[in-house]
């Protein structure tokens, strides 16, 4: 038996052809292609997909945060894995933790990248879900065993089997180097149940962020069944936090902003919060919103004391922390928590159906990131202005300058 | 105008008196009544409690951990304030954790102490919730504004104005030694709000655990809302896990304990545990529990390693932590926070209604700790005992040892 993802069984690998490329001419994404996209969608269909596919990308070759240019094979196309000539890809805080170590040893060189949009190439010959020249778009995940009650019940991060393949860093023996490697880089290879379709009415460059930054908000937000004009708090408005802003905006809350960069007010009442709170390292500035909220949700990237804000939300309420620090650390003392009688969780980007209804509900409601695109050697310094919190929200690397 | 703790208002105090001893001798308390137990009421009649009051103690002087005797005076008996003959006094973990500074630096000599029984020999003039001669109890805490929301309605230990007065060791400026003293003594002086009521069907020595253990551990339990049937976990079955697992199965909980002494076993079995489950550092005994329990509840007193047992706990499920570490501190990581889906809550003892009630609860339906009754002079064999697991399951201190 050959695994469905064997490279040695591509003879019916849908090939791109001018026929695709025909048909990318004329769909409804002509608005959004602009003339070096089509030519780079007529670039990839020279691609063989048959075998292991060259890529030029960005890669980590330590835990120093430098990324330098790379070229590399990702693995020849199997039979339910879509290629996509990668159009944008954003950078998350996420990419730095982990590229830097801050979340275990990695193995290097390391591509980082899990919020990639592009067109679809070439198809495996069992996809039916993409056809060449759909757009398409994929967050944090690549694989998991498909099989467990979570992977068919839309939680596929959650795979009971463990076996939840990250976007990069994950061992993934088909791959050449040995693990994922992400969407920092100019080719994607994934299989097809692991991409998801990009709207027509919303741009590749913003609908980007949406894979992780989007989906990651979105999740716990609708999880949490606010009422419309409950208090929701966000905590933290970088990449994450200002798009959780506009999703609970959008959605009804009677939004409460926390930051601590007081440049960032302006910006944050005009995507329609109510109040932006500036908090320091006394915290003073939260004793006023202590025990209000209905729901509060924390997008901080580093170790920081829960407590101050917990206690902002009612009790009973719930406190969802999805930034991921360095080692995963959870900084809150246990009396704090137990003054406040909130309820603390967490939250772990989301599945692969909610990740697409993430993408509908942003294209439909007009929910957009705020973005700046930049050029692969700007990467670095990017990379910087994240960690100092400089980024204004998101950067969106232009995949043609790889 | 006098505050109503001024102890220059002691003219209509009601002294304890022969017709109040008389009642003792003829109250339905009889039964437990000791030959002792008469011998110290009379000897209570004898305090003149417009004076500040005579107490012989236990007393750490230092965060040595090391108790010596010592005796100090309470405040003379305010309007509003009952005088307890303490006939028992329990020892919980947190008493150990306060002095030996693990929760921040203490002010010496200071009696640790907050599951407190004993008869009333004194009552203050405005007081009518106890007369002399009745049993009475005291729990972790002394007064609170009783004014605010929360103080209101039966959450005390939840004072908004931040007036929460524990039993030992907080400011206390109407005390002598200016903080609260704790109950391994032979007399407290307590806010009559701050005392309850001890079921006649229930013993002195039994009774006194359940104002900390008991009342901590049935808080949440009751705040969880689990039902009949459901799976219930408790870890740590020590002073408080041996009681949750007693009022939880009461409650009619299918019982889960965890513990890290095999030799609990059989004693957690005879309580109506279903199973009992020993964990080791590796924790690989948890693993067939991965989300099957409905509800958890750990009282483990020093630092751990959460997320193993909180995996335990089903997807969306709660987990509460009522084991108060040095330092409070929570270690738990935020992805494995993230995978188990579970929201993790913590919870602070009760309030006075609430204790109350685990009081009637357990005089009614036969809930009672272990305990092993010690006198003064072994407190400091009991306090290492406890440190090193070795209780079983509550030692009760004989106040007439002091």
């Amino acid at each position: 038996m050959e695994s469905p993802k064997n490279p040695s069984r591509r003879d019916f690998i849908q090939k791109s052809s001018i026929a695709g490329a025909a048909a990318l001419f004329t769909s409804p994404l002509q608005g959004f292609a602009s003339a070096d996209q089509v030519e780079e969608a007529s670039a990839a269909s020279k691609i063989n997909p048959e075998k292991p596919i060259k890529t030029k990308a960005y890669a980590a070759m330590d835990d120093s945060g430098v990324l330098k240019p790379w070229s590399f094979e990702r693995r020849a196309l199997g039979d339910n894995d879509i290629l996509i000539e990668v159009k944008f890809a954003s950078i998350c805080h996420s990419d730095i933790h982990q590229e830097k170590g801050h979340w275990g040893p990695q193995q290097y060189p390391h591509v980082p990248g899990h919020e990639i949009v592009g067109v679809v190439a070439a198809v495996g010959k069992n996809v039916s879900k993409f056809k060449v020249g759909d757009r398409a778009g994929v967050g944090c995940m690549v694989d998991s065993c498909m099989e467990c009650d979570s992977c068919t019940h839309g939680e596929e991060q959650f795979c009971e089997r463990g076996q939840t393949v990250y976007t990069y860093g994950s061992p993934m023996p088909a791959e050449p180097s040995g693990i994922s490697q992400g969407g920092y880089s100019n080719t994607m290879v994934v299989r097809d149940h692991f991409a998801v379709h990009i709207p027509d009415h919303i741009s590749f460059e913003k609908a980007a962020p949406l894979l992780c930054a989007g989906i990651t908000t979105y999740s716990p937000l609708m999880k949490a069944r606010f009422n419309i004009g409950d208090k929701v708090g966000v905590v933290g408005i970088g990449g994450l936090g200002h798009l959780a802003v506009k999703l609970a905006v959008s959605k009804g809350a009677e939004l409460y902003a926390f930051t601590t960069s007081a440049a960032k007010i302006e910006d944050v009442k005009s995507w329609g919060a109510k109040e932006v709170i500036v908090v320091d390292e006394t915290f003073r500035s939260l004793a006023a919103y202590s025990k209000t909220l209905d729901y509060m949700i924390c997008t901080i990237p580093y170790q920081f004391n829960a407590a101050p804000y917990v206690a902002c939300v009612k009790p009973d309420g719930y406190f969802t922390y999805v930034g991921m620090p360095e080692g995963f650390q959870i900084n809150l003392s246990n009396i704090a928590l137990a003054a406040t009688r909130v309820n603390f969780n967490a939250s772990l980007i989301g599945g692969i159906p909610e990740t697409q209804e993430v993408l509908h509900y942003c294209a439909d409601n007009g929910v957009m990131p705020e973005i700046e695109i930049i050029s692969a050697d700007q990467i670095n310094e990017a990379w910087d202005k994240v960690v100092n919190k400089e980024a204004r929200y998101r950067y969106v690397i232009d995949a043609s300058t790889f």
